[in-house]
């Protein structure tokens, strides 16, 4: 089924009931694009957080962090773009701190209820002027249902090329469902500015025990994809549960609550996917298919390695079904695979098993990798563990795009 | 002091006393280059082995690691370009000590007493009536004393741009001293050929007990450096012991111990390097300098890590003094830094401190990364350990050269 069946891409983070959101430019980028975003919702809001694991991180993720740590109830996140606020020291913590407390000002809401997001250049303290005057006029819009000058996520976009929102309703016994999502970040391009933010609402009520749900979500999605291997100072995925629906998830029968993990996933799934695929200098979209590990940790281990070897991207974007890097890149990556049992796939196509290459029909693997989009399936042999790694090729345009961008 | 100043480039594994080297074409290779190499001693030799940690290992790997595991005396190594009998299943061992055998009974030596190496491309069985033409023909070249086709550092190159070899000569109390070694491997190119091969003999004899320092010394020269961060499944470093000069390693004075290990050092540090200022597509040679680590081993795999991220890689082939790019990277290694303890130099200027940018003139900045060489120093204020390792940028030149090589 492809996305536009399943997926409504004209919503955002306001289509779930109870949410609204939007966007406007607050001057911060001397571009004139948009900068500045807010949900906020009438009621409070259950958040669950995932944040980069880089010891170098933000101090909007570190105000994340500590105010999903005190927990309570929230009321929405203002984020702003062209400026990453990190590596910025104690101002930085304080200008973070200061976003948020302007945003629940203009939105009248409880002090300590706002999350704060950042996405650009780093190393240059906020021009916190340009705030002090956006962000509670943004509020104000939001609070009085009016339309903002930008949705949402428009206004979170750095380098991406199209904005990448989704939303989708689920019909259960009880009622009607909605979630929705949008995230920024394009990897290729840029990297510096290639934070990864994503925003997911749902009007259906979450308990605080659905956090184990949550992680595993996080690392099936955003976990999976890999551009470059970095990881940036202000990686933020933040999930908004209300209660417009009127429906709680413990409401639900085990098979709807099931459906309704499953379309969570699959919503933050094709958010990731988005960011790959909008990678400027990717020319192709590549699934690898960990099959047959030991444990699921080892199998997202070995392909996120694979996934992410130059030799691998760059075979790839040269059209070559390059078995051979593919195999050695699988034997560098510090786990113990065994050649032997080793099985590797461009699609269908079996192209080394028994410790030996098949020599397949060379035109049918070239119909393969000469596609935008395919899969390299690794049958390990090993146990019975699997995981999914996204990824692009590495083109010339990486190169020049990230040799030419300076601070 | 310059390389030129301290070794002689003019020699090879056949410099020190008691050794014999060459090298020949035998048709391996459709170009008609060199392709068969060999080294031979008249008395029997101890050698030190380091191989690939890919799982993915070739022939000759296992081959030589199972004779190195047996011990006895050696009397040499058989070496072959064009094809790295990787990935050839049960065949591709039989070859390999096929080769071996066929060394051992053309130089009148004893049975097991050769290793074998190959380089080139994998998942082909070898061509063994061109080896048993050819290995008898060189055997008998070097036993008769006779100057062969080539050299040996020209035969076991593949992508390399130049051969790389070196000798020295010391001078202590009870004689002479000549160690001397080559290396093939351009990591930038052809990466599926660029399997690291390292020969390296003296007339020094040295005891069994020396392997702690052989492993060290192979750690702070080949481990030290990275192109691309994939390994082969053929990297091979052998250092070959004879007697040639009369003395041995525990003849020697303390001083004159430590003047061996260094000079030692030195010379598997200058083959190392000679690999990665040989990558085609490498503009420039950068030294990463880890200081203030916990340990050792968190040097060497911090630097590790940042030399081998892709953006900071186009960021130097960019001339960008791109600070951000290096800490993130730091922060994303796996290793608990502390970005407020951490500083950041470009050679001697210091360009992120206390947390912050430190905003150093531009123009140093940039005089220093429009360098051909140049050292970024990491200081972590952790602890005392350090390591250097020694890395080149990611340029359009790799993309292409790894793009449109195909299997």
């Amino acid at each position: 089924m492809s996305v536009s069946e399943r997926f409504d891409t004209s919503v955002g983070p306001e289509y779930p009931r109870g949410f609204r959101a939007g966007g406007l430019n607050c001057g911060l980028k001397a571009s004139g694009k948009p900068d500045l975003a807010m949900i906020w919702a009438e009621g409070g809001l259950r958040v669950f957080g995932a944040f980069t694991r880089n010891c170098v991180f933000a101090a909007p993720v570190q105000v994340c962090r500590e105010r999903l740590e005190w927990g309570g109830k929230f009321r929405g996140v203002v984020a702003n773009s062209g400026n990453a606020n990190a590596c910025t020291g104690e101002q930085g913590l304080c200008d973070a701190r200061e976003m948020a407390t302007l945003a629940e000002r203009a939105t009248g809401s409880e002090e300590g209820s706002f999350l704060v997001c950042s996405t650009g250049v780093i190393g240059h303290p906020l021009d916190m002027s340009l705030l002090r005057a956006g962000i509670p006029k943004l509020g104000a819009a939001l609070v009085a249902g009016e339309k903002t000058e930008v949705p949402f996520q428009r206004a979170i976009m750095t380098t991406d090329t199209r904005p990448k929102n989704f939303g989708l309703e689920l019909e259960f016994a009880g009622g009607r469902v909605r979630i929705a999502g949008c995230c920024k970040g394009a990897g290729m391009i840029h990297p510096d500015m290639a934070t990864l933010l994503a925003f997911v609402t749902t009007d259906l009520e979450l308990p605080q025990s659905f956090e184990p749900e949550f992680k595993a979500i996080v690392d099936d999605s955003f976990n999976s994809i890999t551009v470059d291997g970095d990881t940036s100072t202000n990686d933020t995925a933040l999930l908004f549960s209300g209660n417009g629906s009127g429906l709680s998830y413990e409401q639900l029968g085990l098979e709807e609550q099931g459906r309704f993990r499953e379309a969570l996933f699959s919503l933050f799934a094709e958010l990731a996917k988005g960011i790959v695929r909008d990678g400027e200098g990717a020319t192709k979209f590549v699934e690898f298919q960990v099959r047959q590990a030991e444990s699921r940790a080892q199998a997202r281990r070995l392909g996120r390695f694979v996934a992410n070897s130059k030799l691998v991207k760059t075979a790839i974007f040269g059209n070559d079904p390059n078995w051979g890097r593919i195999l050695s890149s699988l034997g560098s990556a510090g786990e113990k695979i065994d050649p032997a049992k080793t099985v590797i796939r461009f699609d269908d196509v079996v192209i080394f098993a028994s410790g030996e290459p098949t020599h397949p029909p060379m035109e049918e693997l070239r119909r393969i990798v000469g596609g935008k989009e395919f899969a390299i399936r690794i049958e390990l042999g090993l146990g019975s563990a699997q995981a999914d790694v996204w990824t692009c090729d590495l083109s010339y345009e990486y190169v020049k795009i990230n040799a030419e961008y300076t601070t």
